[in-house]
């Protein structure tokens, strides 16, 4: 693409870079801006820049909050001895928005994978390990996506932890509510064969 | 959504106001941009202030330009006799791509939309009638999209220049070029055949 400025060059150059938008799009995005009131541009780059430098983490989870410790670890009703680990913020959003959970999170910030050059290192295992450690944590619950990288921080983790006396659980994989059988992918319905649970604990909503 | 940090919430307030991106997009974007360095959000949001604090436009077509003057305006080698009114600066680049057009651009900066409070008033054409009064112009070609905003303005800028003496023409419309008849849609079949030029024309390429 040629274009008639070096500013709209450079925005689409950068907007381009984030994921899932193209050159197009991101010529879309800018010539949008530039229809906008000058202050629609300057709210957006401002909060784009204030969310960098300004970001904290909770101490203790490791979760994006705005003290040092998120509303989740100082709540007095959660239950801190039960420990959630998710990969990122989104998977604590929609664990938290089903209401079913009052234990606590430990956000790792990504999977083992070693292709992307992300190791045990660029995580916070560690942070997790001294948690367990110094805590009176009784349940780990594995809640990572359900692919390869996932199994594997599963499994590097439950390694890690095997020492300590704790009970071990994984979020249930299967069916949605409400899917048929007919459309659900071979793997899901295997599992969902082989893993099946009592029949009692499976009328509970 | 509860967002787990007010930061993030401002930010993804802010990104999903843009056209095409929904608040689940704007919180992926957002965790896309924590997982990078500092600098990319801060090139970011930098390219975004200064593109619509810096922006010029062309003096004399009204594209985006870095000088007063745009590098088609200014080019000897165009022919400023003839000129073709498009809708944005996408257009130009569109047709500049074809590599086909040696005359020179007008652009409106949209296309008369009452519906969207956009009257002939907040597009260009007081300038372009001016330029057509001014200089030497014999052709105007209209290169609007083909919609009913499009040959409403088309319709709007032909009225007031047709004391002129000047050629009007249209960009053509009909089947694309590798298009198979079967699948292309009933309007365009109908104009293309209603519309259909002369063998020998058609034949160029």
């Amino acid at each position: 693409m040629d274009f008639p400025s070096s500013l709209v060059q450079k925005a689409v150059d950068e907007i381009a870079q984030l994921p899932g938008i193209g050159r197009r799009s991101a010529l879309r995005l800018v010539l949008h801006l530039l229809r906008q009131p000058k202050d629609f541009s300057e709210r957006l780059s401002g909060a784009i820049a204030t969310l960098r430098q300004e970001i904290r983490y909770c101490n203790t989870c490791h979760n994006i909050s705005d003290a040092p410790q998120c509303n989740i670890c100082t709540n007095p009703l959660r239950d801190r001895s039960v420990i959630c680990i998710v990969e990122d913020v989104r998977d604590v959003m929609a664990i938290e928005a089903t209401g079913q959970f009052r234990g606590t999170y430990h956000v790792l910030g990504g999977k083992i994978a070693p292709m992307d050059g992300i190791g045990p290192q660029q995580l916070t295992i560690d942070a997790l390990i001294e948690r367990v450690e110094k805590e009176k944590v009784k349940e780990v619950i594995f809640a990572l996506g359900s692919t390869m990288e996932g199994d594997t921080t599963n499994y590097y983790i439950f390694k890690k932890l095997s020492d300590f006396t704790l009970t071990f659980s994984a979020i249930s994989r299967g069916i949605g509510v409400g899917d048929e059988l007919e459309y659900t992918d071979e793997l899901t319905l295997g599992r969902s064969i082989s893993q099946r649970i009592p029949f009692e604990i499976s009328m509970k909503s």
